[in-house]
């Protein structure tokens, strides 16, 4: 059994963790840290989980968690992940952490996208991006995993096959770990592209629900205000959109405007691309039919979120217009699940010799 | 492993079964038969499971399935399972109904309610009341079983506790099956009763999700019709109503008033109860104290349907409201888990001698 | 054209008395105060207005208001409109208050269930309750009006008319203003009731939406927390109790269980009565015939909340069930119209001698 | 008074003009046709207008109506329009569409989009596109107009400004009718446009309530089913396409990809244009300043559907994106009101001289 923390267990994340590894027969959980709960008990602090344990919440003690963890997950909000993580790793533990603070190379585009400098800058050449498709040899190796974002789950699943494609059908394009990301290095062969128009941005809108945006209260996710709504916000300048430039290898622009729908999991992604000429882009995806948790679901087969609900799976479809000349993909996920704490177990799975789909057998929540 | 096969496998509670079938680790899916979509693949049908079952539709062929299955479950509408029922029961296979057909022992009762004849009253002395905290003994032998029905649950699991309480703290009122539920016999001890003022109704009013409804189309359940909508409905004659009394020993008349919300999974009931005087219902409950799957909150604790959503759990709670002189319990479930397929799986747990709460340890999926 | 002004213009209250007083022909809006927003713009603070109003938010200045407006609407969070109001009062400026502060007339009451001294007990006896139904001759001449919280509403429209008939179809029972209100006086000739069963409580399950919980943020209403969620709170304790139990005159009890469901506007309520005998409810439903704003569905049609929704309608219907011998009334209301500002203009057209029906002709938003 | 009827009064986009109309002073309704309820009472087939009206459902009678009637509104679905309203328009009376039928030029794209034939060609050239900030003129002479589609209404009113804009600040750039819409006329000075990189799609993602698809039922649409659910459709062939393209005088492709959220009203548009260099867009919208229903909202201020929600405004802001070098501009409406029924009485009040704005003086409704 593996021994598995969580620190941050009543956010949103968290309590995914919580609930997949209740429910994981190789994972013994022992121990709960919190900081906004501590001396609350778990039953408490999180009811939906009374009777399934006894474990209470602890303070955040970095030694006290790597003798009693094989690994642990990080689930704190942006930016406050990068103190307990650099903590963990010096104790010795393993480390999966579901923020956002390890998933740029670039500590300059880090500083300007969230807005505060890096400080555990030196754990970063051994972070691996926990894309499973895209990064698994180099995770079974890893101590220190930086799940994606959501919203990069869902828009990097079909465009890094179109953009980066290396035609060996399941290696992954630089093998060691994904420091090496970051355009094509001189002398290398390159990748095998989809024949899109150089030089355009891909037009990515997305669709999310609220839990994306996390526990903390605002006048805009109140429910009288959220409910019955739609909007769109920080267009062109979310803090996902160096990631996903990050991991598509530089080779494009991406202007992506998210948007926001009264439903509670899920995410929506509608990707438009500009080819050169018509194309199937159907081989460039063939590399996922070995996949576990990518659907591809084919040209003018559409995903839904309630498909994908309660799930790991990443589904998407396209529709090739040949009245317009555009190719366009949609794709979806649960961001709780297959977009963060689904994904996050698929990375222990793999980092401790399990089968990668244990505790992850799940279909599509519907209804 | 045990063999499972679902006979409506599209309907509601039948996807539900699938979801919970496909992670159970003690189980093998070997036949899914339905009359709706026969021809049509398991992708096509259920785009949900994807990539995590090869099974086809087949057609209803009770002979077949009872060679293919150790149990085999049964979703269809209500007065839909006699016949299938009968024909798989007569080919020897033990079955798991999640209908109504075979829960009122008094087919005058059913006439009236389900506006039909039973055709298969001969199964009713066989068919065990699948609510485990009361049958629990019955059901491991059992070779028919009657899952309650969804409001039933929310209503029985706290009020059969004051009405029919035997002290022993587990041992169910009528250990051999529930064909003796009807009364107090000849002889028999009278049960300790909570001191209810004799001849007031209990009023109950319970709020469920739409899904409750199945998933056959409606104008009332159309999207826009139901959204941001409330209504009650069947004051005083649903169906459940004659269950709900034969399972309190027809001890209590039951007003009851069923009313629907926006919301897809769940149910919330309210209680409220006239006793004589002032008392503390807490030790009814205590018998719960070792059920896995009823968490008895508290006076003043409320449950949230949120907390038991994606769940098998019943939460209830208390107010003795001393200015007025009432009780007023509240009880939450998952009408689709809780107060279906996930009883069903518990039952069938029970069955085959496995674990009670295999495959079934999962909190409220919160948010 | 009668000269308005707002107090609070951007709570849930004020906000729908400005969407209902922009389309009044018969009002001119003059003045809008707040003390959350001094120094936005009317654009900025509530964007749903662009473009209908050039007015912006001033501080609250009593004698300023009183200079400006023949009436103003207070619309403030419980405990704090007894300032605004005295001081508008003092101004001499009729006042129509939708909060919670001059409703009842026991300051015993009061500082139980508000948990706070009433500082304006002065002003109790002139206010008059807004149920115009009741109360219409009253409110003519009224200076201050209390508008009644959105659950009485929904509660007393059906429950009063059976306790407090007067069998003159349309005159109030209490004409002169409601702090007559109390049980009949000595040598009044008792009121016809409907042959209840005395002495027990009337049971009361409510269920709201989100908005009469008010703007503030709170964790339990935060988008993620409440949709797909239910829930019933305060029971037995809630600040409306002693309110409908004064406008019932005191002749019953009132068990109240208020609940919330995941939608924005509307109560539905479930009424259970016990009757010492059958009885026919109808002639007693017989004086709203002439209510423009009261729709008597009959036996056995139950309102529903989409057929309010956007209206100042209260539809009710019941159910007298003879196998149980209880009455059910189920009653529909959109709490921020019907329940709240619908109301309050309906007074201010009664207060200025206006057609009692302007501004408020609106069917329900259905879908 | 002008004497209106409406024909469709139960569909969704009738219910809404029955609404509208019920408030509007300068109307009687005088009839209120129906193919669906006919025998049924106002009061059983639209309770959220009980006590509102006297009327009852007639059959459809062209000539009955005409002389009842001013003007007729017709809200049946599309394809099922060209029958009445040639035979309203062979009668003589003034007709306003809410449907498609009478909005393509092109009877070619008529019957590519809507699989038929067009049966009433004759009047195409004398329908008006009811698109008013942009047909004012035509519209006050209007015999038959036919009001935009919802998806159009949210994408014509930023994106028309910025290709076909005329400089006179209201002026429609085509005075006569919309029939001359098409294309640049030989000899005709070319419209100030945008500068656009030509050639290249615009790409439209917009997200629509449910409201949007009928009143029909169907498995798609059960609550259950599109509850917590996103999903697209029809990704390049809605048959809005042709009608955008048309009223952009095809100067730009379109590509147009609607989606579904769980919401009952309100439409959410998502442009991306490509700039051959940024531009500041304002001075295209200038012309909207005056516009009673459009609210230009500026650079980084995004619209939300809950400001447009129950009002007759389209709101639209927009963000130039120096990184990338794209436009993105964001619009909301109500696709009932501002998308539908309103739209249709602001053509009528300009049809008869009234006010424009009359009866359409309504915030958005938000909570």
């Amino acid at each position: 059994m593996i021994r598995a923390g969580i620190v941050g267990a009543t956010g949103y994340g968290g309590r995914e963790l919580l609930r997949l590894l209740t429910a994981h027969s190789g994972v013994e959980l022992t121990a709960l840290a919190s900081t906004s709960v501590s001396g609350e008990t778990l039953d408490e602090a999180l009811p939906a989980f009374r009777k399934l344990h006894t474990l209470d919440f602890e303070s955040f003690d970095a030694e006290a968690l790597a003798k009693k963890c094989d690994v642990v997950f990080v689930g704190v909000p942006s930016k406050a992940s990068m103190e307990p993580v650099a903590a963990l790793r010096a104790a010795g533990v393993r480390v999966i952490d579901i923020g956002a603070d390890f998933r740029l190379k670039d500590t300059a585009a880090y500083a300007q996208y969230y807005k505060t400098d890096h400080t555990a800058a030196h754990l970063l050449p051994e972070s691996v991006y926990g894309l499973v498709p895209w990064y698994r040899e180099a995770l079974r190796g890893a101590m220190l995993v930086a799940v994606p974002g959501c919203y990069p789950i869902s828009i990097l699943t079909p465009v890094r096959a179109l953009l980066d494609v290396d035609g060996a059908g399941g290696t992954p394009a630089v093998p060691g770990a994904n420091r090496e990301i970051g355009g094509p290095r001189a002398g290398e062969t390159p990748a095998v592209q989809a024949p899109l128009v150089p030089g355009l941005p891909i037009v990515v809108d997305s669709i999310s629900g609220i839990s994306g945006a996390g526990k903390g209260t605002s006048e805009a996710f109140h429910f009288p205000e959220m409910n019955e709504n739609l909007k769109a916000y920080k267009i062109g300048n979310h803090q996902h959109i160096p990631e996903i430039e990050q991991e598509l290898g530089f080779r494009a622009v991406v202007q992506f405007t998210p948007h926001v729908a009264p439903i509670t999991r899920g995410i929506l992604t509608t990707i438009t691309l500009r080819p050169e000429h018509a194309f199937d882009p159907a081989p460039y995806f063939a590399r996922y039919e070995s996949e576990p948790f990518v659907r591809v679901l084919g040209e003018g087969v559409l995903p839904e979120v309630k498909h994908v609900r309660g799930s790991n799976f990443c589904d998407f479809g396209w529709v090739m217009d040949k009245r317009t000349g555009n190719l366009v993909i949609v794709s979806a996920i649960d961001n709780l699940m297959g977009g963060t704490a689904g994904m996050a177990l698929q990375c222990m799975n793999l980092m401790f010799g399990l089968d990668e789909t244990m505790g992850l057998r799940y279909g599509g929540m519907a209804p």
